[in-house]
């Protein structure tokens, strides 16, 4: 998942940097960084935490002074907590300095890394954004974006790439435009990228458009910004920034991520209609899902489960069963709501089918009649290789269930999905959406 | 504000305490800390910081092992950030060592201090939970009852205590019941008294009552729970913890918070009818009120204002009026949901009116056709003095504006407060609140 | 053991306050802590660790400004590394804010302290430098510096008081004098109080005058210094500051404790002569001694063991006795000094004879020939009640055995002691001092 | 300067690699790391910080599990306090993962590093090691062992390096033997290769012999120790690993540390004889010259000057001058033994000057006569390449002063150094050693 941040000619460039890159934290806590560029030096860094503490006070931007700067906030994944897997990745090569960020998933990764280590190449890390930097350094090319572009063209997969180098910025987006990036202007001078518009909001920077589908914007001092088409774009959007990866306020493409949450309640409601007291969202990011689908259905909108938001990483409860006290810490069932209901209960999204489990079990605790649970996108039957951290496909629940057994499982009164049309026609405009995780279309 | 529990009869005591305190993290973040008795040995850990930093692993509990424990959450108030000013207060006296926390406000507290200081007494901190310390050592009485019932009979407040002393824990409540204390069952052995039920759920404890007014409930291995009446009750309960204070899955006097704030929207419906697009709450505690709202008047409920739970103390946005940055770090305008509406926003109090200031500025700037501000309840005029921590009467923007100049001040359409009885009844039985905020009744 | 000291009438009073402490580190390592005074106002911070951790940048100076402070820096013993039990001890009271630090050890702690809690004070640590506040604030004197003599008339044992109340610091000391305490004039203004006279060498300070046994010296704006006699001086300093508490570089009642340590060294050799290859000292203590023993010996000094200063507290080697392991990463015998000769260490004590006991091991590893064990003082007989934290009688290796036993146990060729007279000679003038630990005269 | 240990074939190897860093601090304190290699898999765990903190509990080494690790302390160099530049060094390349640790300087860094950049090589940090790591991973060879090889004969400089892959660990030294390596064999089985011998003591490790100049050790667990030369040897030790880098108790070539500054002060007192009271060091690198010189001379050894252990990074003094502050809360001097004298200071060597200038006020201010200012080296006229963190050579005062400047800039009435056959005759063996410091005789 991850985000990533750039703010090119404004002298608080890191200070934009860390305001961007708080905004959009739900895309990662595991670590953050910035580089940042003064007169071509570039200087970095970056931490395990989160953004308000790695970023927390004056001194923190000493040694990140200058008016080009890029960030990124890392996603946890299995394993990968160490320092040597933040980024940006600062490296020195034969034009000077770069250091570079990344958001998304770079599908052939393995082999070309087994190449260049072929050919000589060693790997600090276990990060895909380290090929780039090895494809940039080793392209014969002797000005910087020949060599991003034969780097970049050398690589498959999705990616929002932000480089400096040398008093410019570069930002990349790969051809089906997978994760959004989007460019806006800055009041007092410069422009800042970034993964969500959420980010622009915080720092009153003004949305100009998005970085295009296969384009590389190049930022500099003279030219401000240049546009280059490095692919024919063929858009294919992430349907899961859509669903519950982007926040409600940032706006992809031109279409509000809050709205299309509503639309998906609606359509879900429209697909699958019931007869019951209450619906209720699994909260955060079931909300907005859940208030379309009461507007829709007219049943009545509740908050039929709370969440505690002081929950902290290593907070164990005595005596219980580590996920299921996880659960229990951040969200609890209001027997107020439930009980003696026909409940209609609205997430975004099955995975490996254990916390929905947790939460039907709180639910039934609660007194709840029944248990209606509804899913506002389709069944997710294969992982991810676009840049969501998504389980191997052994792990997801319905690689191998059905519906029905999968309703069996959660121990629920019925279990429908959004249909794979009614989660198109929610977001919106009639495109090509990236829907591997439903379809197994992996279309790189 | 703060959270007191406390557990007897389990050998798990501290751990149950602190997910206790965890549950109730909302009452207060600035410092927690943790009594523990073993054979009537009292072991106190404390320290500034969330329960799930302060109480994070294994090792922070090696201290305070027994069967009897009590813990306190601190809220921040002015000047008070000093481990000196944190509870349980241990301390040692003639009937061996005893600890005590105390949720509440004794309004005596200077005279009471002055009183004992001039006796010879001398005080460590600021915090007014000394003064029932020095009561209770200085009685004559032999047996800790008779002294708790002197001390306790000595001093005026609001005021839930939990002391533990010989292996017997006491839990007193004032005779008016202004903040909220309930008793539970646990499922292995043992009681837990709480400031409010949501801490019993997330350890699977069941709620038998409350503490009553006026009553002192002593728990000891021989007769497990006594009950002893101080004063005949006169319940006078806090209407803040209905307002905003108390979480939402937590009841009172029988009553769900939740469902009362869903009725003050509902009656705030009824009060102040307007012709708008849509509803929108200020997050997180305007939620049920607007949904009720909502649901009276019809107007369509949506999430327009977005909430970044990442947000921590310190975090500083560069250039820019800290406290609207603190705001626009916490909260942002959904351009989408409110653009070319008339928006109904609803919250549940104004105080200072500087924060509601700001939300109006991100509205207005979001394109709002028109703003209508509306407040879960009347409007506060007066500090209150038993235990929620408001600014002095000088500083509540109603001491000295009436509504039509607040409305003028927070640049909205309208602004409408929930009538006095219009709250009584959303809260619902006949009974006698705690108002003193809205009326300057300050009845103790 | 611990540390105290005091500042006024300097701006600069907490700062030159914590580079006191920092001077008199040594003293004491497990908290520290400073209370500031400003026009009557007291504010107190302190916490466990080390000096230059706990006042580490200007930001930790911002809630102790004032022209008057003191400090404490707290010896570790144990059980009682709470951050309750550090020093200092602000309290209100009668006559305002008091602030309390203490260094020393009232003998009849136990008694006032059960007579002060049956009268109804209450205990919050164990230090019993909370007794004295008891008796000020109890005392009916309408004068601070009536009820302070009071107080401290009512105690007993070794003791050096700074107090702060009401814009004046009072310094007492025991009429023994039995811990040092000294009085130095500030270049810039203003007087210093320490428990060393190297705490002056540090800021510039210019030693004055000792407060005598038996005096208060009080230091107020009207009238600088004024001193008044508690009680007739029976002079009878510690022994051990001289044998190895003080920093070398102190001077305590006119005499350097490094000459002291010579001067031991020296007796030592003529007391007990022997034929031998070479002098090693014990770091860091042991250096003067041994320096002393062999000038007077004419056996030529070596460094044969070497300290590593870079021991922390908790690094644990694997696989090891925990105590021999931490011997082993503080010292290392020097096979080429020691190989082959006959050798003698000197160190300045044997209390439990453990660490003596991982020393000779080392030793004999290192290939000594014979080793010869002396000691710069007397055979320590009788635990400390008068500040030194020696463990209990039935700990202390001369306890229960003679000289041969421990001779044996510590597997040395001979084993000797400075004799009494010879210590008596070494420190030099013919007082008295305390030795209670070595004939067990406890004269409180 | 830093360290290298390394453990092959013990299962507690990172335990035991720990230790020897902990042994050696005194060569590096700014970061530590230790890579770990189990079944060819290695990871590592580095981080800013002593031993003692960054090794501090169990839980620091569940990462690093295996039975071969390395580790490194790294010394403090101006602006390279990063975490970047930290080692370990872990990287993939063709023949798996390998770790790699260094000490000493390649004095062709810059050369290689360009070459291999403008091969397409990028480089993530400012170490030298990196491009070992580059020429191995870009080496055609199919084994380890000679694509090491190929490695090491491609560059030049002082190195001691020690590299894991594939369940071998490889030892190399450079063939001038410039930086001390040592190899032990472990009492419960496998073998330690230290930088230092002292790192043996602490493990109870037997010292076997030294990694001779020019050699590669290999080992595995087939063949345990295994020899390769790869260059004929020419060893030239650098003496300033004598005069002050190395532990007193460390060997180095069979020399002990301690006996070659004897010597040095015995040396120094026959060449530059004078008649004065008493002989001080500077402590703690000065001591044992003076011990030396006072043999001699005769003229009587006193600690003149006192170091306080307990100094930090950042503990400043309000109102001085910074690095006078800070060396007077490391040092102060003993009026008792100076007042009045004419004393012979005894110091390892002068760099840049202001430290014993500072010094020197320090006993002047104590009173001294007269102060002979002694030191155990000749001056330092050009910076080291090989691996001491020397000042560039503006900065050296001896740069553009001769002896007589010097004096007068100190202040003192005589300054004598060590002559270049004093020292070389107090090291002892008839060899050539490197004193490129002293002579400018850079021989690589």
């Amino acid at each position: 998942m991850c985000s990533v941040i750039g703010v090119f000619g404004n002298k608080n460039a890191s200070r934009l940097v860390s305001s961007g890159l708080f905004a959009t934290q739900h895309r990662g806590q595991e670590a953050t960084g910035i580089s940042a560029m003064n007169n071509k030096k570039i200087n970095t860094r970056k931490k395990l935490g989160l953004v308000s503490s790695v970023f927390r006070h004056d001194g923190h931007f000493d040694t990140i002074q200058g008016d080009v700067a890029i960030g990124h906030n890392r996603y946890s994944t299995a394993g990968g907590n160490s320092i040597l897997d933040a980024q940006p990745i600062q490296a020195n090569f034969e034009l000077g300095t770069m250091s570079i960020v990344h958001n998304g998933n770079l599908i052939d990764k393995d082999e070309v890394r087994k190449r260049l280590i072929s050919e000589g190449a060693i790997f600090q890390s276990k990060m895909d954004t380290e090929n780039l930097i090895h494809l940039i350094a080793k392209s014969k090319h002797k000005k910087m974006e020949e060599r991003i572009i034969e780097a970049v063209r050398s690589v498959k997969g999705a990616y929002c790439f932000l480089i400096i180098n040398d008093n410019k910025m570069y930002a990349i987006r790969d051809k089906y435009g997978i994760r959004p990036f989007s460019i806006a202007k800055l009041k007092d001078g410069g422009y800042m990228v970034a993964s969500e518009t959420c980010a622009f909001d915080l720092v009153d920077a003004d949305y100009i458009r998005d970085v295009e589908p296969g384009e590389m914007v190049i930022f500099d001092n003279k030219n401000g910004m240049k546009s280059t088409t490095l692919y024919e774009k063929e858009y294919r959007p992430c349907a899961f920034e859509y669903i519950y990866f982007a926040r409600p306020d940032s706006i992809i493409d031109g279409k509000s991520i809050y709205e299309s949450r509503i639309d998906m309640g609606k359509t879900l409601a429209k697909e699958s209609q019931i007869k019951a007291d209450v619906v209720i969202p699994v909260p955060d990011s079931g909300v907005p899902s859940a208030i379309g689908y009461s507007k829709e259905s007219g049943i009545p909108f509740e908050l039929g489960i709370i969440r505690n938001h002081y929950v902290g990483r290593t907070f164990i409860e005595p005596n219980q069963n580590v996920r299921a006290a996880k659960v229990k810490q951040k969200l609890s069932a209001m027997k107020n709501v439930i009980q003696g209901k026909s409940v209609v209960v609205i997430d975004d999204s099955i995975v490996r089918g254990t916390t929905s489990k947790i939460i039907v079990q709180m639910i039934r605790k609660a007194g709840a009649k029944e248990v209606h649970f509804k899913v506002s996108s389709p069944p997710v039957k294969f992982p991810c290789y676009y840049g969501i951290d998504t389980p191997e496909k052994k792990d997801l629940i319905h690689s191998d269930m059905n519906t029905e057994e999968v309703r069996k499982y959660l121990n629920v009164d019925s279990l429908e999905y959004l249909s794979m049309d009614g989660l198109i026609d929610s977001i919106g405009t009639k495109r090509n959406y990236a829907l591997e995780s439903f379809n197994g279309d992996y279309f790189i």
